[in-house]
């Protein structure tokens, strides 16, 4: 059996001795390998097989790491890491690779990347770095048309087009709105498939704000200010060149030897150049072409047949989905918003049912808190529905928008705590933190279903910012001896020395230590404000321990202790918390890694209760 | 003497039924109104001589409340005030008005504003609860062209234009690039300016991102789609179209009865409506026009010269400002990043010197962190100063891409701790609880401008997110006893039970109550990570007690006090910090308020010590 490519060339430089076949087959040998890997362990898979050829002309055309990619998000690196020469076998899982950019992996990571909206901003400093220093090599930033709804890469653009950096931007726009209207129709756009079969399986998404309808100008178009009849305002008048970027394109994403030739003009440009391609999602194999959304992040799946192995089990989100839809069909003020993340925050059934009141406002979480609280003060009940993670966006928003006037604003917040293979990027572990820092902010961890349905419920009738976390999970359950209803804290007794707190999830893993160790239980349902009552029950005892997923500075073990320091309690209180940015893997090893299992809980405690 | 209009008609909606003659006068005695009290009490002057015609014409045609108004940033807000019947005498100090639009004062404030770029998403918040509610009335969002570079704008606008709202934008644009190239000449364009001279003192600042030339047709177009030949890209295909607006203008600010007809138009069109108008700052003020920078946020002047009466004393930013250049000389790797706040940061020397490493990136606190990071991992060693309300903006950023993977960033973070006439969108109580969140941040706060000089120096040398926080303020002094060369801590002993722990300006509150009372000092120069040989210190106290200008959920005291109590610290720890917003006063005024001056101090102290 002949060596592939892959492991015959020197990586990355070996791609750029390779000849046009010999490109095409390394392109079969990436999806391949991409397929396989992904298939075991899942991940990103359509966005990847989206962005093999591309990959493979940013190897040919530009010198990483001398010319540094810098890509949006970043889930569309693994050919990238492939080219660099490593292994994604076991990607996003403990010991494999991270799914995401990691310069602390790979000189040829030039950037962090989780979040979206940052790449240009990201380049951007790295280009001018360069030309501070006299070096005139590129940079690059790939980004996804969902990507470019986001405020920080209009923040950039506008920085970058006037700046005299040798920048290069590639748009990947796989949903790009097609102009029947246009006259000539030149050969490029004979090898643009008619897009309108792939919306058909598409969730509601934001539309890129460049509607570019196809120019027939021969294989590519260098439009530089170009005045002509073809550019006026109906056909799109480019925002980009607007900004001072020179605009290349679109073109087809798919062609190797046309992606080579653009981007080595763009490269010989020497000053902000967009380039804009055109790629289909999960290229490449049939299934993901035929449901890119359902293979954007894939669990394992069977090869042959693109069918996932494990049934959809109910989550957190699910529940959510249904109770926000039984909320909304009895209130009709309650509204729901979303910064394009409509399935994976559950609210996809609102969607149909209630368009009216549904807003998905794209990659826009500081828009989307400040929007939500623009609803509020026009009299409506908004949940702005979130990643932990991405909520970070809006802490201003939140601060400023929300909270000093305040207005009623329910933050439905998904994700919380630590999460698997996603990594540093995505952890839920600063949202308690950031909300309890503002003044007036409510904040509730429901422990099953049952329970967010009735904090919910509390969250809507109350007033301010209400905030409701849950993790990326399905509900736990407990032994009857530890269930109850809901209520704001709940005491279980045991032993009179030591006393486990806690919250959400870790909750189940509380009853077990407790029951391995003879400590009492208290539950907290309400986070935040830290309740008095529930400290009052905590100082009488001899040890207090606080077991919580989030950092430890401003998370609520912390607030609970200040406010146990303030009582008569004189014994001692012990913190488990998550110390720093929790790598991938599989979030039942991330709790026993930080201490937070009931193995651990237990251990901890036999160990450092005071008699 | 005749009674003015302002005395004599019902507001706001007397101003319906002015005649024009009136409507001129009404300006007038708005301008002298704003000129006599601001020349009082110092305030925002110049953006409000330039939005008088806007403010009446809004009334005009408007509805307020039930036609509301979000005025974005807000300081443009007198002429609204007043209209809606409010007194501003003594504006922005304690008993007065706020300096912003504030819900709580008028039902006429719509919404809060301090921060920029948020009008447009509070707005169509409002909107869309309108729509859902059946109710066609409008909603206006004002914005000034300053604010159009912040990326939330661009968020809510793509989401705007697409609503079906009956959303109206005013863009007051005072810094308009008149492209000369353009044919016919219409009676408007005559009225509006050559605006070159007023450019002469303008600082560097953002560019609006519509580069619209003035179209000669008319008294101003109705521009929906419009495909004629001056509608080319060369001559500014309109962004706001693009996104889906109406496009009314440019059009004179200054001309009332044009106002209220394009205003009215917009108001008609039931649709998304941007109006750009063409204001001059500090219009009718000669001095303003002639210094509208200067004139921007001014202290009380003498209204007859317009000078101020106090010398500008040195303050924080200035030292800020000189120590960087210094050390910019000698290290040319060294950058400088304002967003759009080159003067109030002090970086106006610096831009000057080193115009190659100084980047104002506009009103765009995302991009500038993430920007600065880029610039780092390029290899340089940039600075971003800002003011710590609005590095708020940038959460995501410092944690996302400034330190999962560790990049050396110096934050200068001035206006930290209580402000004073700003009030409560504007107080830097925050930025010790986000910062410290964060994992691998470090934090200084020097008490005096020798304390700055040596922080920036260890900063600049060291790894990681390295901030310096400094307040809007001159040094202060203390005697002999108290002073000392930088530490990380300092130790200042007198009696063995109490001891006051406290940072920055503070510290010198501290110093007095410490010969008050007799209490010991412990001086914090690194106030994060917190130094375990300082907490040791304070264990051997029966009583500590730490003073910070921070809220107290994540503040340096709480997580001081944290530490403390896994020491053998039995005694008494109490923490006085700010409970809440701080609303507008002067800053010894809130110090008092919330018990951080050297009375309070003491007061608390003998109070709560015990024997």
């Amino acid at each position: 059996m002949e060596k592939r490519l892959l492991e015959s060339i020197k990586l990355p430089q070996g791609v750029k001795e390779l000849n046009k076949d010999q490109l095409d087959e390394l392109c079969l040998e990436l999806r391949e390998e991409i397929i396989d890997k992904v298939s075991v362990t899942g991940g990103h898979l359509a966005s990847n097989l989206g962005t093999v050829e591309l990959t493979v002309a940013l190897h040919y055309v530009f010198d990483s790491p001398r010319e540094p990619i810098v890509w949006d998000v970043g889930h569309q690196c693994y050919s990238h890491k492939l080219l660099t020469g490593r292994d994604i076998t076991g990607i996003r899982t403990e010991g494999g690779l991270s799914g995401f950019p990691k310069p602390s992996e790979s000189e040829h990571d030039a950037f962090v990347a989780g979040h979206a909206s940052t790449s240009v901003s990201a380049a951007l400093g790295i280009a001018e770095a360069k030309k501070i220093a006299g070096d005139e090599s590129s940079v690059v930033a790939v980004v996804g048309d969902g990507a470019v709804s986001g405020g920080m890469i209009y923040e950039a653009i506008n920085n970058a087009g006037r700046s005299k950096t040798n920048l290069v931007v590639v748009l990947n726009d796989n949903e790009m709105s097609i102009s029947k209207n246009v006259g000539a129709m030149a050969k490029y756009l004979a090898q643009i498939r008619n897009k309108e079969g792939y919306f058909h399986f598409k969730d509601v998404t934001q539309r890129i704000l460049l509607k570019i309808p196809l120019i027939g100008k021969g294989i590519f178009s260098t439009v530089k200010y170009c005045k002509t009849a073809l550019k006026d305002f109906y056909y799109g008048s480019n925002t980009f060149e607007h900004f001072g970027f020179v605009y290349l394109g679109p073109v087809d994403g798919h062609d190797i030897q046309m992606l080579i030739r653009v981007l080595k003009r763009a490269q010989s440009l020497k000053c902000p150049v967009l380039v804009h391609i055109n790629t289909v999602k999960g290229k490449g194999y049939h299934p993901a072409e035929m449901l890119p959304s359902k293979f954007h992040g894939i669990a394992p799946f069977n090869k042959e047949s693109g069918e996932t192995f494990e049934a959809h089990k109910k989550s957190f989100s699910d529940a959510f989905g249904e109770i926000i839809c039984e909320m909304a069909e009895k209130d009709k003020k309650i509204c729901a918003i979303t910064a394009a993340m409509t399935d994976g925050t559950g609210l996809k059934n609102f969607a149909k049912k209630y368009p009216e009141r549904f807003f998905d406002v794209g990659i826009a979480e500081e828009h989307a808190l400040t929007f939500a609280a623009g609803l509020a003060a026009g009299g409506m009940k908004p949940v702005f529905a979130v990643y932990s993670t991405f909520l970070q966006r809006s802490f201003d928003q939140i601060i400023h928008d929300a909270s000093i006037n305040p207005l009623h604003v329910v933050l439905a917040i998904d994700r919380a705590g630590i999460v698997g293979g996603d990594g540093e990027t995505h952890q839920g572990i600063f949202d308690v933190p950031m909300l309890t820092a503002i003044p007036g902010v409510t904040i509730y961890s429901p422990f099953n279903y049952a329970e967010l349905d009735r904090v919910l419920k509390i969250a809507f009738a109350a007033n301010g910012v209400q905030a409701v976390r849950y993790p990326r999970d399905s509900e736990k359950s407990v032994s009857p001896k530890y269930t109850a209803d809901y209520h704001d804290f709940d005491f279980f007794e045991n032993g009179k020395d030591s006393l486990i707190v806690t919250y959400g999830r870790l909750f189940s893993e509380a009853c077990s230590a407790a029951e391995e160790t003879g400590a009492s239980v208290l539950k907290l349902g309400k986070v935040f404000p830290i309740d008095a009552a529930a400290v009052e029950k905590a100082a009488a005892f001899k040890n207090v321990f606080f077991f919580e997923e989030s950092v430890m500075n401003g998370s609520a073990a912390e607030h609970f202790g200040t406010a146990l320091h303030t009582t008569s309690f004189c014994g001692k209180y012990i913190i488990k918390c998550v110390d720093g940015f929790v790598p991938h893997m599989n979030v039942s090893s991330a709790m026993k890694k930080y201490g937070l299992d009931c193995e651990s809980m237990a251990a901890i405690i036999k160990k450092e209760a005071l008699e």
